[in-house]
């Protein structure tokens, strides 16, 4: 059974509401210096409340989630969409182990705001002095200009209720360095790449990490000792149908000073893989491959079927599989998610959290997963009066 | 946790495969003249496995489900896709009642095949004499016309391994009656419609369900005695976002008498109302108000907030509901469904199932379900590696 968490907290002292039971219970939080809020008259701060341990809770204030102050930054640009979300629900999971969900509240970025993150992605100009990609060198070849390193970024700000006061008491900040870059001599020309390799976009993103800390400390409400996690990400291929991956990270307790980098070894693929490539783990692509079979041929019209694999150390940590039908009645989806909820227990790797989501052209028609800490699957058909 | 059961069932006589455990395990069934299976080899029957006992398992045969000898009929035509979805998932809801999900084992119907479904669909004439619509009069006048009363027809089959033989053992038939009858007066035309009153569908439903009785009884593999469900559907108009409601029910245990009509009572309405429409029940309503206002108003753009709720003898019976909104990030979607779950904790009706799908253009992004029986909210953010 999952936990319903609501802690709702307001500046008058008086936590006006308390609905369920949770970690952060009974708390009451003071709108700070801190938090960034501009607004003089009394703010209602409540969280959103828990449904998993493995969530944070979020910031809502007078009612109204507290977004990033550089939202859609990140989803404006030309970015792989799986990178877009990939960077962002893995910048999450690396803070978990600094920031623990018990402890800390998420609170999207405050203090990077949008034009700030604009003029960091930018290249380094006289315009343009803060760009942390390099000046433009006049040149169009793929190996002799100056790429477009740094592709994204991304803040997470984690707060605590230290002395009954909303206090920054974290931050991760998140940096993605692309492994191709596109570009195009002319205005709607043709498009060509550079492609970047992994020891160029550690050397790149090690020194701009070193930079967006020094900016970040001088920022008012963000302390000399505010522990700050930087972490790279390698952006995916532009066609890729599975997001980059982290590969390091360091942390600075204060000060400018960053600790020691730690390697974080993650791989991603999408199965079945294609051309003949050696899948990453033949065990996990072959017990896919026979739950793929079974599934396939479930209905006289074929069923497509591919997954995201995700890897962490070398171990397989989670799979997302989707399968694309074409269903004639709510009976046959009813019957199929069951085939699918059976063939996963029997096919797939054990212990890891697997997503299965079962869709048509008309949009999601069934789900089917496994949670992580979880043993059985859990199916849904979604209904219609 | 959800168990999840596998039968695989040969018609040597030998169990191929047995694992998990459920209701129909050690069963061996074998092909009978009763299952329609023209093939003559050995053919390997199975069941999809069982995850939720309010679900039936269904029918596989060689590793391929077997679909409805009708498939596509009912959604070929211009019928209205909630009306599709409702009228389906409805009639096996009725069904559970005289074939309950622990007995039988559901089989997409097997002897109403296309041809005869598109006959029994179409007028009576002297080239279809088997329609079960009125015969064209000519008139072209809405109140004048013969409408179309009869737009789907549903056959749904309920087996048991009875003697280790795969039965028919009970059979459920659905008419999807309208309630408006669209129409053209020439091809691509303006459209009419004729008004169809509820006396008008359940006498002519009524008059369909005896003609309907008496040729199933004549078909290969129905036996006399075999229980025969017919239920009368009246379908929802052409705009409508919710779908039909059943209305009537009768039995026939043998032969071609139908026992008694049974009243049904289930009502569904599309929240909010509009133009000032008086909600079916005002306590139902006012809590959807609550919450919708609470989700609308998360993030500075607004979320679109609708739901269907089904009523059955005048008690809410079950609520889905569809929050479209925008995000800019994964941690967007997290915060927003943990909040929605707390707020349908707080706000919503106790114990009814309740379905919440958080979308966005990009397809669903998380849910959140309360399962009839559970008390808590399940919540699931679709996931990106």
């Amino acid at each position: 059974m999952k936990k319903l968490n609501k802690v709702i907290l307001s500046i008058t002292g008086l936590a006006l509401l308390m609905a369920g039971c949770g970690n952060l219970q009974n708390s009451q939080l003071n709108s700070s210096d801190n938090s960034n809020n501009s607004s003089s008259k009394a703010t209602k701060v409540q969280t959103t409340g828990q449904t998993n341990n493995d969530y944070y809770q979020g910031i809502i204030r007078n009612g109204q989630y507290q977004v990033s102050k550089a939202r859609g930054v990140n989803v404006d640009n030309e970015t792989n969409q799986f990178d877009v979300k990939s960077f962002s629900s893995g910048l999450l999971n690396l803070s978990k182990t600094e920031f623990p969900t018990n402890k800390y509240i998420f609170q999207e970025g405050q203090y990077i705001d949008s034009k700030t993150a604009r003029q960091w992605l930018g290249r380094q100009s006289s315009n343009n002095p803060d760009g942390l990609n390099p000046p433009d060198n006049g040149q169009m070849d793929p190996n002799k200009r100056n790429p477009i390193y740094l592709q994204q970024i991304l803040e997470q700000d984690f707060v605590t209720d230290n002395n009954n006061k909303v206090n920054l008491a974290g931050m991760s900040i998140g940096l993605g360095l692309n492994s191709v870059d596109t570009y195009t001599k002319q205005q709607y020309g043709a498009t060509y790449e550079t492609k970047i390799s992994q020891a160029q976009d550690e050397q790149q993103g090690k020194q701009m990490a070193t930079k967006v800390l020094s900016r970040l400390r001088k920022m008012k409400g963000v302390a000399n000792n505010t522990p700050i996690m930087i972490a790279l990400y390698r952006q995916s291929t532009p066609d890729s149908l599975v997001g980059g991956t982290f590969f390091a990270y360091a942390i600075s307790k204060s000060g400018n000073k960053l600790d020691t980098w730690h390697k974080i070894d993650q791989q991603n693929e999408v199965l079945p893989v294609v051309n003949n490539a050696k899948p990453i783990n033949a065990d996990v692509a072959n017990s896919f491959d026979t739950f793929r079979n079974a599934v396939k041929q479930f209905f006289p019209n074929l069923s497509g079927v591919t997954a995201q694999v995700h890897y962490e150390n070398g171990n397989l940590a989670g799979m997302n599989i989707t399968i694309t039908t074409q269903f004639y009645s709510e009976t046959e989806i009813t019957s199929f998610a069951q085939f699918v909820a059976s063939e996963a227990a029997k096919d797939l790797p054990n212990k890891v959290p697997i997503q299965i989501n079962i869709q048509s052209v008309q949009g999601m028609q069934a789900f089917v997963a496994r949670d992580a800490g979880s043993n059985g699957f859990y199916t849904h058909v979604f209904g219609s009066y």
